[in-house]
């Protein structure tokens, strides 16, 4: 895909993760915004939506060229529109299941994935009971089957739902097979090769950052 | 809780939101170390864990004070213990889970939660056909009753686990019943009122994050 993007890359060498984990952030609520007929925001009105002061959003955004004028705020297709492209949003993405335990099936049900361009085309399981099953409109593939999958199904992105003891094995499997990109359910951080990128969906994370707040009596900034 | 750490705050007034929510993985990955018999380790060790740079590290734990001795890394043990200090996590916190479709099941049922100190003490949902049943050994109760609950078992954190449609109204309803931390599954930012943390998990936003390094052919920084 990099080939589509050359001469935006030569201005922004280097964007930093957490810019980069709040974009999608904000292209869902300027989304909300057009949807509602909002035509400009600026950064105040998009800080009280997301939560973030607008100096923040200012800074991130800088990273991608100027899209407000001064003073005037931002146009809400526009830069909707260009975080999208920036982010890879404009393509479907070809998502692989491994695992198809409760987490797996609730994954599998989930309807938000394809309105906003992940398509699952495989859910995959070695468990034998449940090889054969159709979830969410899937039938369930023994895990030996993903390189196939990824291959015929051009699957770029794996979501791993399996149990702690598997995720690190399961993980090493998906990354043989090509795939760079894993959102992984299981509360580890499983190791990879450099150039692979993992996200961890952990709720007990969360939980322990909001804590913080509880036991010192304040608020997030 | 606020009382019992008075010193250290006069000490550190604002940390970036960013920062603490990072903390809980530093306190995972200092466990794993700790279990592993390492005694000390340096910010170089602890990031190639982290997959956070070193510097990052140091300057993440500037804010709480000063913890390693210069060249010699942190005491394992005595950086952890300090850590789960400030995140409030040297004690039980009690949880309620609001919303008992599938994915609510998953919760219920997920074994993450009790190790590192939270409670799942109430199940409620507002579907007739599952109240009353019991799911991760608790009994499904209707939401009228959340605030008898978050009063008798005295919930600080409430999980909510329920469609689009309802999440606000719900998020609005745990608000008045005094919970102040809630970890919202639905993939909208519920609006709360100031001194209220949510934190969403939301499989979406994190795919979208990815996509950035896959459609730039870059890797994370």
């Amino acid at each position: 895909m990099s080939e589509s993007y050359p001469q935006v890359f030569q201005e922004r060498p280097e964007v930093p993760d957490v810019v980069v984990s709040r974009l999608p952030q904000y292209v869902r609520t300027l989304s909300q915004l057009l949807s509602e007929g909002v035509q400009i925001a600026n950064s105040q009105q998009l800080g009280e939506k997301l939560q973030i002061t607008p100096a923040q959003i200012r800074k991130d955004l800088s990273y991608f060229g100027r899209f407000g004028k001064q003073g005037r705020g931002y146009r809400v297709d526009h830069l909707l529109e260009e975080l999208k492209q920036i982010l890879g949003l404009n393509v479907t993405w070809n998502v692989a299941v491994v695992g198809v335990g409760r987490l797996g099936r609730a994954i599998l049900n989930y309807p938000g994935f394809t309105p906003d361009g992940f398509q699952l085309v495989a859910a995959l399981d070695d468990n034998p009971s449940v090889v054969g099953q159709q979830v969410g409109g899937l039938t369930v593939l023994p895990v030996s089957h993903l390189a196939d999958v990824v291959a015929r199904y051009q699957v770029s992105i794996a979501i791993v739902a399996v149990p702690i003891a598997y995720t690190q094995q399961v993980v090493d499997r998906v990354v043989e097979c090509g795939i760079q990109a894993i959102l992984n359910y299981a509360p580890i951080m499983p190791q990879v090769p450099e150039g692979v990128n993992v996200r961890s969906i952990d709720p007990v994370l969360s939980l322990q950052s909001m804590t913080y707040y509880l036991a010192n009596g304040v608020s997030p900034e």
